[in-house]
């Protein structure tokens, strides 16, 4: 009777391979492929890649067509930001018959800075009749689906505030590097310029998913440049031992205006040694909400959750390019099964 | 382009009256219709009831089939908490063609206290082709869908706590009366005993749809009887000044269990001067989730603005008895329109 949904990891990278990790220890999904274009990872056993026990005894394939044709319900895409990147590899895995479901931030709202791909991608899973899904902690949840909520108790809605504050210190090393960490001032005014240093993906995408679903009618949605946070004092972190005036990490703001009034705000601040860490959201409006996640959520445990908790949902939806606005309210599915 | 949705208003009381003022005030509803069984309103003017000035010319009714009749999409019933109370009204409104959204809390997940009457409304509604609604700040939010939305970012669940502190100070005559402010402590007893304070309605229906949603499994679910929250020292309220060792209102307690396992806590406290008011969830799992809603959300206002939200989503859900874990994430949808 209790079947699991058959999953497909697609990329094992620094979210693949503890999204593939977490299939292994749900008992609802079974995985039954895994694929990576790393040369080191192609041919290796699933498990010593791992460095865990576990039951698996799959072989990382770099041949994508090689493990979609294993008869799954779902493949999970965890390779690129960028959807242009991404879209072959769901357009393989639509052919192959598999809904699809990415963390691939461009894809959680993509019917602004991709519009045609989007709309290719919507065709493709119609034809076959299967669902395909961008979702992620951020994009996908703390920036947009929980706002949207958060504003259901409001007479009226002014204006929408969301803030994520995370501690960088406490986060992957690789992250700590694209925040500016340990650099000069002048250096990091440099790599913005120059786009080395680019602020958080997704910003865009939650607002443009904001305003479609509560019918905002922004007519300007912006990204501002990434500024600086800056050390007062000696500050020991991770990657490096920051001197006083140099960068900690960085402040990223998107906003979303109607007819020059700031509707959404969203600031992203993640520096070494922040605390609190907090996920807060404010509606303006009557009542007023003022919400907030004491010591946030950690955020590549979030994403692996919501990209793993989605699958039951997307392979009951119905077919075609959906964001998390489309689905009924996003939840735990540890316990949902196929039939 | 731009139509309003066509609401009646079916019961004028403490929420009912107000949920007409929103109606009013709002752009994309029209109120085409107001019931009341009070003979004190019946006949009256709207306007007059409502105390302010108000473009509307609506008389007060009080017949139904004459309201119903007056080519609305919706009827929002705010008449009772009993849905044996309810029912009739919801098929006459469903026999005229139109949807309905209710304030009744035990419509919010009815299948289990009310199993029967849930499957004739259902077939009732599908044979029409609308939808039925039950929904509110509490049922309806803030002890079920948010906390179930909270559970998403979580790879594991063990268990929710959801405690809702209300001062009930700044509350409604009536509901501090229900709560037993300036009740003598045995006298708090004999209310419970006798059933004449009931703690709150609907606990039981939120642990009902959260165990539906999240499949928990849960093969108990039990209302404790509430107990007295004790003044330890004089207290002036809005109802009487309380004596220290009197009774200042109440804490209520729904837990749903697992063999034995308690895995929903929900806590509903109300007591004068309270303080800080809040709503918190507590997702035990991993990552563990700690929400709060500084200052709470304020009841009326909440159930009020829940009803009105709903209608552009029940106007397009697909038809039959519906409840909050069956329409896409709830919202605010002032900037909705019909079409």
């Amino acid at each position: 009777m209790s079947k699991p949904f058959r999953v497909v990891q697609v990329g094992l990278g620094s979210i693949g391979l503890p999204i593939a990790k977490a299939i292994l220890n749900r008992g609802n999904l079974s995985l039954v492929g895994t694929m990576d274009a790393n040369p080191e990872l192609i041919g290796k056993k699933l498990s010593q890649i791992l460095r865990e026990d576990s039951n698996t005894r799959l072989t990382i394939s770099g041949v994508l067509e090689e493990v979609i044709g294993a008869s799954a319900d779902v493949a999970i895409i965890a390779t690129s930001s960028s959807l242009k990147t991404v879209k072959q590899t769901i357009m393989k895995a639509l052919d192959a018959g598999l809904h699809v479901v990415s963390i691939c931030e461009e894809l959680s709202y993509p019917y602004k800075r991709h519009a045609r791909i989007a709309k290719e991608i919507d065709h493709a899973a119609r034809d076959v009749g299967r669902s395909v899904l961008g979702t992620g902690i951020n994009p996908g949840y703390l920036m947009d689906i929980l706002p949207i909520l958060l504003t259901a108790p409001c007479l009226t809605l002014e204006a929408l505030y969301v803030t994520r504050c995370v501690n960088s210190s406490r986060r992957r090393m690789s992250f700590q590097k694209k925040i500016g960490t340990g650099m000069k001032k002048k250096d990091f005014s440099n790599a913005i310029s120059s786009g080395v240093i680019t602020g958080h993906v997704g910003l865009e995408e939650s607002i443009c998913m904001i305003d479609d679903t509560l019918k905002l009618g922004l007519d300007n949605v912006e990204e501002l440049p990434p500024k600086p946070v800056i050390a007062d004092s000696e500050v020991v972190t991770p990657l490096a031992t920051i001197s006083p005036g140099d960068v900690l990490g960085l402040r990223s703001r998107a906003v979303g205006k109607r007819e020059d009034t700031t509707v959404v705000t969203l600031d992203f601040i993640a520096y070494a040694d922040a605390d609190p860490e907090y996920d807060e959201v404010v509606v303006e409006g009557f009542p007023r909400i003022q919400q907030r996640i004491e010591g946030g959520v950690m955020g590549d445990h979030g994403t692996i959750a919501m990209a793993i908790n989605a699958i039951p949902l997307v392979v009951h939806a119905h077919p075609g390019l959906l964001t998390m606005k489309d689905l009924p309210s996003p939840r735990n599915t540890q316990f949902y099964f196929r039939g």
